[in-house]
């Protein structure tokens, strides 16, 4: 029988699970609340009895995988297979992962940072076609990403590669970050970002707009609020839209012209967006990136939604293909 | 006997030659100028007849040889081992190279971009310290580069990967590039480009300043001028000095904030410069890299010179070791 792979996406609210071929396409998934309570300290038993119930449902045994891949927020040691600082589960000091669950279900495991999981997912079956050089961005409440060249998704000496949410894009006069710097991608083009933008063109804004008037008035405006008056038509919402593109396709323009990827996947909730946004972010791409770049590279919407992570979570147990 | 590697560092006025140890030791080195006449046709007769002559003067074989790797000009194939479009070399057309060279001396031929093999020079036995993730960026005539990461050097999809030179520091009201867009770091941090910055801020600079006189008068003024004046303490000269590490601060951060390489080293001609760029430099950069990033990332000046071509070349060959 051929063999299987397992993907876990581990999250702050859910954790999902795939059983996937060996060329990427999903045959069982399903997923479990993730139960953050005292510390966190019963999620990897929760994993591992999930997976433990489902292998007998499906009448599956260790012998039917390859391996277990698994994406995690906070920081992943790949090594010890081990996270950080993972607040969103409670997960401040270290934790073993990978070590507690090969031991109970007897399969080789790999974990890898989420949104570098995701990468890989994209471009593994979605719209990164497998292609060696394919760089995700991810817009959601945060923006993050992932770096795959020549095949290798890009850590860095630190882990810290793929950190596309702090391109600065605003060198001066930009917005404050999270992180402690100013004019982040992040803090213009996450979710929060793109309303950020609104607000700070509201303020000089003159004409009719619902958007404007919602700002102004003080009620709660969503980024997908901004991105359908825009396309409905709302001048004042368009202009939101342009800025983000504008810094969208600035930074795109710029990874494409250091790493030359087949493409630039912008997935996550504001990619929800569509074609809408992804014409504007590639006329600024068009505008910036150098020719060589431009005739090659592109700009594309990611296609897999959230099986990003399972899928991609799966590619990393591809590694124990013997 | 332990074999050994060659290296060619194929440029429009010289081609430079180097015996190297597998360790990447130059152990001889010659160069003989360039003949770009008749349509460069007689280079790679001339590089074949070279290396002949000196592997007999030095009572070496082919068989003392692992390969031979080549940094050129222009668009280079490498699987064909051809280039295109080198036109100081007057190469416009498709050249064999890689064909001719193995076929008349007998050893194990690859070839790349000579920025690239820079690159893999600097990393190797240079500034990078054989680290698998290190960027190298020269300010010469232009601005050029290459990308290592995870111990590959990335071409992207159409081979215009590291096209350093090219990303968009001033995207609004930058100057106009060669390449057809405007704003790149080219524009601005080339020798050229430090003329050019100087040129702009005279136009407003109102203090004493030997430079900006001599700018004012029409005379000739170098990027090395300016940064001597600096040095000795011309505000102006300083000014744009500033300007300028302002805009390497921005691009190291940026590509440092998508790949957190161990290193960026910074080479060519303008950074003759030395300490007196890197730090300025490396102020901006600390301002605009990610908080992981600005503390795992370095910025460095290169040490090889003029040999980082032939080293570079050399270790292109070692993909021949069995």
């Amino acid at each position: 029988m051929t063999k299987k792979l397992l993907g876990i996406d581990l999250g702050g609210t859910t954790i999902k699970f795939g059983i996937l071929t060996l060329d990427g396409q999903v045959q069982e998934k399903w997923a479990i609340e993730t139960n953050i309570l005292e510390g966190g300290k019963h999620i990897v038993p929760d994993i591992v009895a999930s997976l433990k119930h489902r292998l007998a449902l499906y009448g599956l045994t260790k012998d039917d995988f390859v391996g277990i891949g698994m994406g995690s927020p906070g920081a992943v040691d790949r090594e010890k297979k081990t996270v950080t600082g993972a607040f969103n589960l409670n997960w401040a000091d270290t934790q073993e992962v990978g070590s507690v669950i090969e031991r109970e279900v007897g399969i080789p495991f790999a974990i890898d940072n989420d949104a570098n999981v995701a990468a890989l997912g994209e471009r593994w079956v979605g719209a990164g076609a497998n292609n060696p050089d394919v760089v995700f961005v991810t817009l959601g409440t945060g923006v993050g990403g992932g770096v795959i060249a020549d095949g290798n998704l890009i850590h860095g000496v630190a882990g810290a590669g793929g950190e596309i949410g702090h391109i600065i894009v605003e060198p001066e006069d930009g917005f404050e970050c999270t992180c402690g710097n100013k004019g982040c991608l992040e803090t213009v083009a996450s979710a929060t970002g793109v309303v950020r933008v609104a607000r700070h063109l509201a303020e000089e804004y003159e004409g009719d707009s619902l958007i404007k008037a919602a700002i102004d008035n003080g009620e709660a405006v969503s980024s997908k609020d901004i991105f359908q008056a825009a396309a409905q038509g709302d001048k004042f919402a368009d202009s939101v839209v342009e800025k983000v593109s504008y810094y969208l396709g600035l930074a795109t323009a710029n990874i494409s012209n250091i790493l030359n990827p087949d493409s630039v996947v912008i997935g996550g909730g504001v990619s929800a967006a569509g074609e809408f946004l992804r014409s504007r972010v590639e006329n600024y791409f068009t505008k910036y990136a150098f020719p060589q770049v431009r005739r090659s590279t592109k700009v594309k919407i990611a296609e897999l939604g959230n099986d990003a992570g399972i899928i991609g979570a799966a590619s990393l147990a591809s590694q124990f293909i013997k």
